[in-house]
C-alpha cells in the first residue's frame, strides 16, 4: 500500500510517497522549512509539498490511505500535540488538529522524527531483525530511538526517548531542555563547525580532515571522543546488539565510524558485543518511517 | 515455597531463607567478604554462612529448593561464569561449576546482585507492579536494574545492564572498566566520603551533614549534582514511571531523596511524569530477589 510520510527538519521539510511492505520510495520532495517560524506557515507549506508530490505521480489525496508526520520533538502520549520541539519553536503545538484541517479526509499520525527513522531502519534498513537496537540521529540536533524487545520503545510514559538530551558532561554547558552538558551539545553539527572561522557545515569540516587540515583533526577528534562516550553510557546500559549512526553527520561514513567502532572498544564495559554501523537510509529515513507508521503501530496492537 | 539467597558483596556477604510469593524473610544473616580475595575461601564462607543459617531454622540442605546467588558484577549469559566483579577481583571466574560442586544437589541460579534487588523491589518493594522502572544501588560501587514491559531487562545480550558505567563526564577519571567519569565514579560511597579527613562510610557524612558541618554540606550538594544528574540521563532515555534508590547511601532517606527530586525536576526533559523514592527493601533486595530468582524466571519463560 502506497502511503504518504513527511518529516519536519528545522532546515528541510521532505516529504515521500511510499510502499509499505517494502519501503520503496515512488516519489520525494523537499523545500526549507519556512522563515519566521510561523506555524501556519508550516502548515500551508506541508500541504504544498504534498499536493505537488502526489501530483507529480497523477494522485490526489484521495489516493492517499495515510498521513505519517515527523517531527524533532517530543509528542504527547496521545499523538495529538508536539510539546517541545526545540529547533522549530514548537511548544505545546495542536500538530494533529491543524493537520487534519489542512488534510481533511486523510488519516494522520504524528510522531518523533528519530522513532521515525527508528522504524524505517527496523522495518528496511540497518536494524533489520534486531531484538535490542539503537538508532543516534546526528544533524542540527541529536536525537535517537530505541528498539527493545524487536519493537520501537517509545518512552515509559508514551512520550518518546530524549537520547540528544541524556547527560555527558554533568559539569557542562547548560541547555535551555535544563539539562547540563547533553550529548547533543557535543555530538550536533554546531560542535564539528564552531572551531573552523569558515566552516557552515559538517560537510565542509569532513572535506578539511581529508586535506588533513588541522584544526579539522582536532575538531574531528573531539567530535569522535564525545559521542564515542555517548554510545558507551548507551551500550553500557542496554547491551544492544547493534548501533545506527543517522543523520546529516553520519554521511560522512568510514570517516567518522571507523574511530568511533575503536573509541567505543576502549570504553565499554561490554566488549565486541555490538556493532556500530551507518543507518541505511540516509536523508529518507524519517519521511520512510512516518509513512510506514501507520502499519506498524497497527502491526504492533 | 521457602527459597535460600546469597548476596555477595565487597564488603559483606549476606544470605536469607525466602518465601517466595510473599517475600517475607524467614531468617537472615551476614558475615564479611573473606580478606585476602581468595575464590575457594569465598565458597566455603557461602556454604558455612547457610549452613548456619539452615541449622539456626532446624532445616538442612535437603529442604532447600534452590539457592540464587547475587555478584556485584557482570553475569555471562548461560549463569555460569561472573565476566567481571571488580569489587570482588572475579573475572571470568566458573562460579556456577564450584558453588554446584559446594552445594550438591541444590539448583543454583546466578544473577547480579542489582538486577537481584530490581526483582525483588519489582516483586515486593518500589517497583510493585510498574511497566517501566529503574533501581539505582548506591554504595561501594554503583549498579542498577532496569524493569522494561513490566519484566527485567537482562541487557540486550543477556548480560545485565551497568548503569553504574554510563558516562557522566566524559571528560572525567578513566575508570578500570574502560570508560572515564563514569555514573559510579562520582556517585559511589567513597565520592561522599573522600572530602572529609575522617568519614569512614556514608553515614558519617550525613551525621555531619545533620550537625551542619560545613565540608558535609558541600559533599552532599556535590554528590546530589552528580546524582542527579545520572538519574537525568536515564529518565530522558527511558522516561520511567518510577526510579528507586536503593543500596547503602539510600538509607539517608529524605536528607538525599528530597534534594534529587528537586534537582532532577530542574534537569529533566519530561517533567513530573516519574517519582523518585527509596528502595523499600532496604540491604535484604539483594538475597530476596536472589531467592525468589527461580520462581520469577520460570514465570518469566
Amino acid at each position: 500500500m502506497i502511503r504518504a510520510g513527511i518529516d519536519i527538519g528545522g532546515t528541510n521539510i521532505k516529504a515521500g510517497l511510499v510502499e509499505d511492505q517494502t519501503g520503496a520510495i515512488l516519489a520525494q520532495s523537499a523545500v526549507g522549512f519556512p522563515s519566521g517560524r510561523n506555524e501556519s506557515a508550516v502548515w500551508d507549506t506541508l500541504y504544498h509539498l504534498m499536493d505537488r508530490l502526489l501530483d507529480s505521480c497523477g494522485m490526489d489525496f484521495s489516493q492517499v490511505p495515510s498521513l505519517g508526520v515527523a517531527v524533532p520533538g517530543s509528542i504527547d502520549s496521545s499523538g495529538e500535540r508536539v510539546l517541545h520541539a526545540y529547533n522549530l519553536d514548537f511548544s505545546g503545538t495542536p500538530i494533529k488538529e491543524a493537520l487534519t484541517q489542512k488534510f481533511p479526509g486523510v488519516p494522520i499520525l504524528i510522531l518523533n522524527d528519530a522513532n521515525a527513522a527508528t522504524l524505517a531502519e527496523h522495518s528496511f534498513g540497518a536494524l533489520r531483525g534486531i531484538d535490542t537496537g539503537v538508532l543516534i540521529t546526528l544533524g542540527t540536533g541529536v536525537g535517537g530511538g530505541l528498539i527493545l524487545g524487536g519493537k520501537l520503545f517509545n518512552g515509559g510514559n508514551g512520550n518518546g526517548v530524549e537520547i540528544g538530551h541524556m547527560t555527558l558532561n554533568y559539569d557542562g554547558k547548560a541547555h535551555h531542555c535544563g539539562n547540563r552538558g547533553c550529548v547533543e551539545t557535543y555530538c550536533c553539527a554546531g560542535a564539528l563547525t564552531e572551531h573552523g572561522s569558515s566552516w557552515k557545515n559538517a560537510e565542509e569540516v569532513f572535506r578539511a580532515f581529508q586535506s588533513k587540515d588541522p584544526i579539522a583533526l582536532a575538531s574531528l577528534d573531539a567530535y569522535v571522543e564525545a559521542l564515542s562516550s555517548a554510545i558507551v553510557s548507551i551500550t553500557n546500559m542496554l547491551d544492544p546488539q547493534v548501533i545506527a549512526l543517522g543523520g546529516g553527520i553520519s554521511n560522512a561514513g568510514a570517516i567518522l565510524i571507523d574511530p568511533i567502532i575503536d573509541r567505543v572498544a576502549e570504553k565499554s564495559f561490554f566488549k565486541k558485543r555490538y556493532s556500530i554501523v551507518q543507518a541505511a537510509l540516509g536523508g529518507s529515513a524519517g519521511f520512510v518511517g512516518a509513512a510506514v507508521a501507520h502499519s506498524h503501530v497497527l502491526q504492533n496492537t
